[in-house]
Order: structure tokens, then sequence, then C-alpha cells
């Protein structure tokens, strides 16, 4: 009886982030939607990473928490709209949650919307928001044995960010094992080594929303 | 329909919970529920403490993940009984997983059970396990905001110990706040700075663990 429900749930889900998929697009807006587990630094890429994609983007950002609206007025501080999704316990957004922040959203005046999860790596990956695509952001604190500890969230990121780079010499984090986890589950995943506190891999960040953010004509 | 299911699996895992509680009683043994993100440290804080441990007790460690066997197999090389569940995509344990993981126990050698949970800060709240009580280990690398953040975990925590803190002084991880976020979800916990890395306070953590697991004659 679980399943059924579960898998009706899952079925409304994926007919509400289609229908949202449906009006980003007549819009021209691409969404990412951008997962990991609580304090892996989802936030602090994004607060560092939106100056330079505002040269050439307008950007907005949903921020998913169980409690607080911290995370949306970091985000507000840097110029860009804002919403902030109190969740009330449960442990991942879902396409109906985004639908009503998308509300309070000039969408308009956009063209890039980062929808930021729940921290957490397991419940996010089951719920489709709409987006174009996936991003995982990982602390190299958290490990190198992640991408296989968590497989249903890392086989369906598009992009794997290695956050807090600027820590590694002071752990026990293997690059390459980390990158041969991620590309066992995800092939097709691309990875970058970021650091959002001194800013390093940023603008390779950048370069690549901006490359796979293109709406087709 | 939801909610009646889900209260339904609630009250059958906490009668579960109960008659875990009661068998260990019997046994005179005391379980720990060890909650925390990925990659927090939970594994490596109970590596590097059951030596100590088991200079004055029977340990034995039940594992939850997603996938792998990795931390059950750690746990094995220092010398004390291990077993590792595999929820397959459960967020979270739940009581009925640990009774099948305690028959491969030797019950009658222990008097103290660590059950590590699934790296989660959401999901393991809402299920007793048959614990005596909670231990949460948060990487300080995580950031000072996660108790207000995850407030449900939290609020259920007995002792929560800050691990990582080799590194605090490449963060702006704030312990005041820290503590502060703590103590106002749950005034009683116990709050332990560690390092799993260089081993400090792992002794404090091996005195609370031992103060607290008396049985009652």
């Amino acid at each position: 009886m679980k399943v059924n429900v579960m898998s009706d749930i899952l079925k409304a889900n994926d007919l509400l982030a289609k229908d949202i998929e449906t009006l980003l697009g007549k819009k021209g807006i691409v969404a990412w939607n951008i997962m990991g587990s609580p304090g892996a630094g989802k936030t602090a890429v994004l607060e560092r990473s939106i100056p330079m994609l505002t040269e050439t983007h307008g950007v907005a950002v949903i921020e998913g928490d169980l409690a607080t609206a911290n995370d949306a007025e970091r985000i507000a501080r840097t110029g860009v709209q804002s919403s902030q999704i109190n969740t009330n316990g449960a442990c991942h957004l879902d396409a109906a949650m985004v639908r009503t922040a998308m509300e309070t959203i000039d969408l308009d005046t956009i063209n890039l919307l980062f929808i930021e999860n729940v921290g957490n790596l397991v419940c996010p990956a089951g719920f489709l928001l709409g987006e174009k695509g996936r991003i995982i952001v990982s602390s190299i604190t958290e490990g190198d044995d992640k991408p296989e500890k968590y497989p249903s969230m890392f086989s369906t990121a598009d992009l794997v960010l290695m956050n807090k780079m600027d820590l590694v010499s002071s752990t026990d984090f293997r690059e390459e094992y980390f990158r041969k986890g991620v590309k066992k589950l995800r092939p097709e995943a691309d990875i970058i080594a970021v650091s959002a506190r001194d800013g390093s891999g940023l603008r390779e960040f950048v370069d690549w929303i901006t490359e796979h953010s293109r709406v087709s004509p």
C-alpha cells in the first residue's frame, strides 16, 4: 500500500514538474536543481558565482530549507531575486513547492533559475522540479566515498562540484577516487574542483553554466 | 491518506523499537543512535573511540547505509562485531532493519551497541530504534547554522559532537553560535568538541558514553 501511495505522489510530482518545465521554456528560462549534503556549500557557491553570472544573465534563486530564511537572505544580498521555501519537515523540495515559490519571482526579468534543494544526499533524487539538469555540490571534507555511498543522488548529476578544495591538504580526500566514483555512476557528468572560500574554480563553474544554459532557438 | 499511512508506519516502528529496548534491557545492553550528515565523521569517531571503549565494555556496531559495506568493514578492523544494513534507497534506519541486524550479533558478549544511522540530518529523527539516547556528529566544516536549519534532528539529541575541530582555524565556524543553536532547541544536550583525525576530545566522549551507559541495577 505504501508503494502505491508513493508512486501516485511521484506521478503527480512529475506531471507538475513537466508543467514547470514548459512554462520556463516559454519564458526562455533554464533551471538548475542544486543538491548536496547539509553544509556542503551550495549557497556559498551561488553567492560567490552570482556576481559573475549577472554580467550576462538575469538570475533568480529559490531556496529550500526545513526552517529559517537564512539562505534566501544571503542570496538577496547579492542583489538578485530570491524566494525561500520552508518544507516544515520534508526532506526534499517537490514541484508543487517550487511552483508556489515561482509566483513570487518576476520571471520576465530572468533567464537563469537556481533551485537549491534541502541539504540531503538521499531524498531530493526522486523528485523532478522542472529543471534542465542537476548539480551536486559535494564538500571534499565529507570524504571521497560519497558517490558510492549515495548512488541514487550521484547517478542523476550533470555536474558535480568538489567544493572546499582550499582544505584538501588537511584531509585524506583522494580526488581521483572521488572522480572515479562519480564516473562509474554517471559517465557523462562533468566534475569541477572549486572553493567558495577562495573563489578558485568558480569561473569554470560559471562558464559551464553559461555553456549549458543556452536555450535552443 | 498519506498522513494516515505514515502514522501507521510510525506506530508500528515505535512498537518494534519498544520491543528492542526491552530485549536490550534484559541483556544489560545500552544502545546509542548515532546520527549526522553524510561525511560528518560518524564512523571515524567510532573507529578511534572503540579501542578506548573496549577497555571496559563489550561493543558492537550496526551500520546503516544506502549502499556498500565500507563502514562495517572499517569497524570490523577495530576487532568488534559489526553488522551492515543496506537500506536500498531509504533515507533512515527503522526498527525492523535494526532487529534483523541484531540477529547477526552475539548479544551475550556486549553491553554497548552503537547504531550508526544513514547520513542524513532530516529523516532519521522520526524513527526510534530502541536506543537509550541519540548522538549527533556534526562536522564544523558544515557551518555553525546547522542546528537552526535542521531543528527536528537537533531537538532530540542527548549529545552533540562538534567533529573535525582540527580544521576550525581554516573555517568561519563560530563555536559559541553553534552551541547556542543546540541549547535553544535542546537545553539538556551535552556538547563536546572532538577531532577523529587528531583524537582530541575523544577521551571526553568515551567518558560521557561510560557515564551515560550505566545500567540501573
